[in-house]
């Protein structure tokens, strides 16, 4: 071991490059489906999946939504997505911290894109490392609980520079939370100036029409072709 | 680069081997000093520093306590605790996901080491990889937010198998939230039959005499040379 060069960094570039190639592709094929596809990132328990299946029962009359879940174990989320009436595959991940490209294209295998119009990605609950992994979405989604604390855009600061959204959730326990929603807005702001804020609560359904109506125009302008 | 040979699992297994040798060396550190060293993890905004200043308080004209905070970037936690009257250092791993031995290690050149009792490292909030990441400690807590929802153990085993404790924290927030407690520490114990399940609320003080008096112990038990 003690003759072996100390190969890390340049590992992880490549490791990063390769990824990147394999999203370029995912993306080609997700333009040539024309779908939608979302990268949904947060901390555990930001409500991710709560929010994909309030998302998925105002839309699923109009479009047609399939979800791949990103879990280190277990097929529980996939098992209570597939119980909206989508197409839903499981990738677990086995311990690792992020999905990557190649994972996604691993699942797209096992999915029927036919007609699909939404593709929305659940990643790892993880607020670090996914933000570092191109999966070929069109847009990422960064879900922040107000129950985690407003400190969290200037602590964590990379998911929330290459979001596009950014969706403020569980704002029903503002009043039981040390928790200033203008902090998270201005702190996450200053790492991002175009990043879109949205304030709602999955649970009750508070403020959710300003995120159905985001979803609805992007899959409209999409269907139109622009 | 097409000459290159696909490096990176065994790169990977070096970088945990390294981390290791230098994480025993820390450990030997701590012994020789008699202190007793803590690594404290959890998601974003479970609590951490809450919990943190709290222990401090309760402790700290007993025990001479020590910090190391982890965080993407910021020294706004180190800043917290300094202001509790007990010694800080502030790693920052500019993105990076985890502490490793090495960070400790520099750290420690940063720290008046002399009477320490206790030293705190709380890690980068993150519930899944620094549970890959030895640093030395005597022992690792986790903290699990109850608004995390309770199949966090089950989605992220890892971290709750090598836990020597597990501190269910904001308790006070049960009756605003969907989670079972219970079902936590069935889960939990499934992975880990030998954890330490304590119920907090950092915030209240509820529940926190149950953990300052484990640490009372076992503070106590390393000053009699146990």
């Amino acid at each position: 071991m003690g003759k072996e060069k100390a190969l890390n960094i340049p590992v992880v570039r490549k490791v990063l490059e390769v990824n990147e190639r394999i999203a370029e592709e995912n993306r080609r094929l997700f333009d040539e489906k024309r779908m939608l596809v979302l990268n949904l990132m947060s901390s555990p328990g930001a409500g991710k999946t709560t929010l994909l299946e309030t998302t998925i029962d105002r839309l699923k009359d109009r479009w047609t939504i399939g979800v791949i879940e990103g879990d280190l174990q277990t097929t529980a989320d996939a098992e209570r997505i597939a119980c909206h009436g989508v197409r839903a595959v499981q990738i677990n991940t086995e311990g690792g911290c992020h999905l990557d490209g190649n994972m996604v294209r691993a699942a797209l295998d096992r999915m029927d894109l036919e007609g699909l119009d939404l593709l929305v990605i659940e990643n790892v609950g993880n607020l670090v490392c996914p933000a570092e992994f191109e999966l070929g979405e069109h847009e990422k989604v960064v879900i922040l609980s107000v129950t985690e604390g407003d400190d969290k855009p200037a602590k964590y600061p990379t998911v929330f520079r290459i979001a596009g959204v950014l969706l403020v959730n569980k704002i029903d326990l503002l009043p039981y939370v040390k928790c200033d929603v203008n902090v998270i807005r201005e702190t996450s702001l200053q790492v991002n100036p175009d990043l879109r804020i949205l304030e709602v609560s999955a649970a009750t359904g508070e403020g959710i029409e300003g995120w159905i109506q985001w979803l609805e125009d992007r899959l409209a302008r999409l269907r139109r072709g622009d």
